[in-house]
């Protein structure tokens, strides 16, 4: 591509280099933005600064807070005695969004992926074996993607648990709900054979 | 969606204001931004900061440039009797891609339309005409998408020109090269058919 201007060749090149987005929609992204009243572009930019130089963590479970302490960590009502551990906020959103959880979280910030070069040190491990260490922890939920990375990152942090007392599980692996049997996957199906539950139970769920 | 910090849903929310872009994508793109440097969306927001408040627009064509004559008006090579009147800059950088054409543009800046508000005051309509006017051009081309606005457009433009003799043409509308006969709609078809060229020019062109 060939641009009659730097400012707008610079503009598409800085947005094509967000993720999933190519050289033909940046330009598109970028000329929407020269036609909408200047006002739009400087919200966006001051936004995007605002966010990338206040932005600040929990102390407690690493969730992106604006406060010291997040919302769910400084609530009472929570259980403080259960943690579930995530990869990021945005899982910390889609447990949040089903209502069915009461305990307290620990974001990973990733998970251990060699191939991209994130170890066990880039992760916030440390301090969630600190805080299992101090006590007053029951129950301890992995709940990261159930992929390869997902799954040496929990070993990685089972094996870390060695001498500290604590009830470990993970989130229950199945047929989504709503879904027909034939076209899940064997390896899906035969966990939700295997780890059948009570039909009280899905009964009380609904 | 509910936030744990009003940066990051403040700059969820200005990302998602961009045409094609959902929470979900916006989300995804800020966190994204978030584990880069601080330096990457520096150099975004600078950019899209300059693109929007030091863009200039070529006072011949209305293309977007960094000098007040854009280099394509600006190139003595260039055929000044031949002018091609287009949507924006993307379909200037289309056609100056194929190195097929080597006359003037003249940027509209959009389509007549109705349903978006857009009327022909809105476009850069009357500076073409003053320069039709003021002579020296032999040749206008029509080259807007095939397009209800896009017809009413010219449609509008080529009432305008009453009183000026010049002559006009419009691009080609036929079958793609590569496309099979089969797969193409009618309208395109029968077009193609009205409009056969001598045999000859299709061997030229290859």
């Amino acid at each position: 591509m060939e641009f009659s201007s730097k400012f707008l060749e610079n503009a598409v090149y800085e947005v094509s280099q967000l993720p999933g987005i190519g050289k033909r929609t940046a330009l598109r992204l970028v000329l929407h933005l020269l036609k909408q009243p200047e006002r739009q572009t400087e919200e966006l930019t001051t936004a995007l600064t605002n966010l990338r130089t206040q932005i600040s963590y929990c102390n407690n479970c690493h969730n992106i807070s604006d406060t010291e302490i997040c919302e769910i960590c400084a609530n009472p009502k929570r259980n403080k005695s259960i943690i579930c551990i995530v990869e990021d906020i945005r899982d910390v959103m889609a447990i949040e969004s089903t209502s069915q959880y009461q305990g307290l979280y620990h974001v990973l910030g990733g998970k251990i992926s060699p191939m991209e070069g994130v170890g066990p040190q880039d992760l916030n491990i440390s301090s969630l074996v600190q805080k299992l260490k101090a006590g007053g922890i029951e129950e301890l939920i992995f709940a990261l993607s159930s992929t390869m990375e997902g799954d040496t990152t929990n070993f990685y942090i089972y094996k870390q648990l060695e001498g500290i007392e604590i009830k470990t599980s993970t989130i229950a692996r199945g047929i989504s709900v709503g879904d027909e049997l034939e076209y899940a996957d064997e390896v899906t199906l035969g966990r939700s054979i295997l780890n059948r539950v009570p039909f009280e139970n899905s009964i009380k769920a609904n």
